[in-house]
């Protein structure tokens, strides 16, 4: 990765700002889209960060997306939340709902949250981490364009639909799981494209169905859920209630986010918020997982193996290493970026190192 | 299986609450342990049916469960719930629980509840599967003894902590999920070493923590979780909801269920209901559930599949032809159910076919 340049999160967050600005997102949106890409890039989830920005800003200019636009609270209980993100920024409208979400659980002590119409909202895990400084564990769902296979069957009919689930710990480590249910992400399969490499045999089918190493033979067909039938239906459950209960799209019916420029994505999410003083006090639930963590920290590691690492924990070491070195940004991402400005005449400002 | 008895289920219940009665189990307690038991075997969950009827008699006449106990409601919101279950049966604090559950989800729209000092309960999907009737979405988690190696590491620290959950489908083909999280069930691996069977190499490390398909080092090692890392933070994830979050054991501190009869198990689980119409109207939710029921039915099958299943759709196809024909009892069950009623001094009233 010697041509990666290195570019400070201090400087790519105002550009992100700067180009979302100028394609007509109000600041307060502006800020939150940035900061979710700009964390994602920070932790190392490289295809949700700032290498996101430009389809975004495609979407937005080719008018799927209304940057104006304000969800709204559509149904209410003491738990529950309906939301309509009238065709938002994803990111925006998964920020808000989960400061709802907070705010309510501060009283209630359990909610969750279903959304539609909204759009791709970046890596889960932004969402999920929210609640951690209300001492709360949070967890956030979405479906997603049709990419993978049911188990059984040879065409894509259902998302990659990702999950996360962040728990506090009160050490400097989190808990964040964040996961795609497929067997890789989409994004792997177009890294062994790019670089002209076969994929391993249980990642994909091809078009007609039959296993493929070829990446571009993948890229037609579909991706194989993780954990074979298993993995199938986490996926179709996550299709269930973030598409079925809250009246987004569902199955196969989202238009594909790089792909399909005929209609909004109408994409669902599910968000939610647990107190953890409504079961055992904070302080003891942070006593028992600081136990847990060391004993699993303690474990003796398989051949192969130099550590045992909480969900998480490879995202934060990341992190910190990116805080202090910049963000690695790669020749073509760096062209797009650079293309973006000049598009939108927006001064390219990214200095590195 | 030709040596296999089919037993009716109208037969075995009775004789389960006979057995339990007989041990000192109040009948309204002994009613519902043997519905769950039935109803697991009934599903084709073997496992997790009426073989489990000689564990949970021993422990309950070691002392290891209490029978009278009641459990209790600790701490209470209007969405949450934290119930002690004082050692008393796992299946009848799941059912109880759970009924809470339904009632309030009927006033506020989501409720979870956390449990300690429970034991064993059983196959999760039929607490999962309660509230469907009342047109709501049921989960059902639980934490396990240690037996699954966390991902990287070479000794069991975590169970192999099932969850499930149930969506109301509208139609005879209920939408259930009940899945463990780690590669296989360990009773998998216990098959194979009664049948003197290689296990695949991908399943179990030995005590030494290296990959092992011999099933009895796997049993004195650990099984490996499914999806690799992704399976032990779900694992992981399902510990810290249903052992550190409400008091309960955690980690490897829980007793074995077999093997341990040092002291109770103090089992953690969490339950919950969620009223779909709280979010779209119940109606509408069947429609567009039948569409994508509907449509995952008609996807084209990959070689080898004749079919694209639904989660629980093989377990409802056993349950009809077990509901005619019988469950299935292998003579080594059948020996112990017979001893067991020696012992107990109540007859063995199983007719068959």
């Amino acid at each position: 990765m010697k041509d990666n340049k290195k570019i400070a999160a201090s400087d790519l967050k105002p550009f992100c700002i700067r180009i979302l600005e100028k394609i007509g997102v109000p600041k307060r949106k502006a800020v939150i889209l940035a900061d979710s890409l700009v964390m994602a890039s920070l932790r190392g989830v490289d295809t949700h960060g700032i290498a996101k920005l430009p389809i975004y800003v495609k979407k937005v200019r080719k008018g799927l997306i209304d940057v104006d636009s304000e969800m709204e609270v559509v149904k209410e209980s003491a738990s529950t939340l309906l939301i309509d993100g009238h065709n938002g920024i994803g990111q925006v409208i998964g920020s808000d709902t989960m400061n709802i979400c907070i705010k309510k659980a501060k009283q209630q002590g359990m909610v969750i949250a279903g959304v539609r119409n909204s759009n791709h909202f970046g890596a889960c895990a932004y969402y999920a981490m929210m609640p951690l400084e209300h001492n709360m564990i949070g967890f956030a769902l979405s479906n997603a364009p049709a990419t993978m296979a049911p188990w059984g069957a040879k065409k894509a009919y259902l998302g990659t639909n990702p999950f996360a689930v962040a728990v506090p710990t009160g050490i400097d480590t989190p808990f964040v799981i964040d996961m795609a249910t497929s067997k890789v992400a989409q994004s792997n399969i177009i890294q062994a494209a790019e670089k002209n490499e076969k994929i391993p045999k249980d990642w994909a089918i091809d078009s007609q169905g039959n296993p493929t190493q070829d990446p571009e033979e993948a890229l037609e067909g579909a991706i194989l859920p993780m954990a074979e039938a298993k993995g199938y239906i986490i996926s179709l459950l996550i299709d269930v209630l973030c598409g079925i209960l809250t009246g987004a799209s569902f199955g196969n019916h989202m238009p594909k986010l790089y792909w399909d420029f005929s209609e909004p994505q109408n994409t669902g999410h599910v968000f939610g918020a647990i107190k953890v003083d409504n079961f055992i006090p904070y302080k003891e639930f942070i006593k028992r997982m600081s136990q847990e963590i060391k004993e699993l920290k303690n474990l003796p590691t398989a051949d192969g193996f130099s550590e045992v690492y909480l969900p998480g924990e490879i995202e934060r070491n990341q992190r910190e290493k990116r805080e202090k070195e910049g963000i690695p940004v790669g020749p073509g991402l760096l062209k797009r970026l650079k293309e973006l400005s000049k598009d939108l005449c927006v001064e390219f400002s990214l200095g590195g190192n």
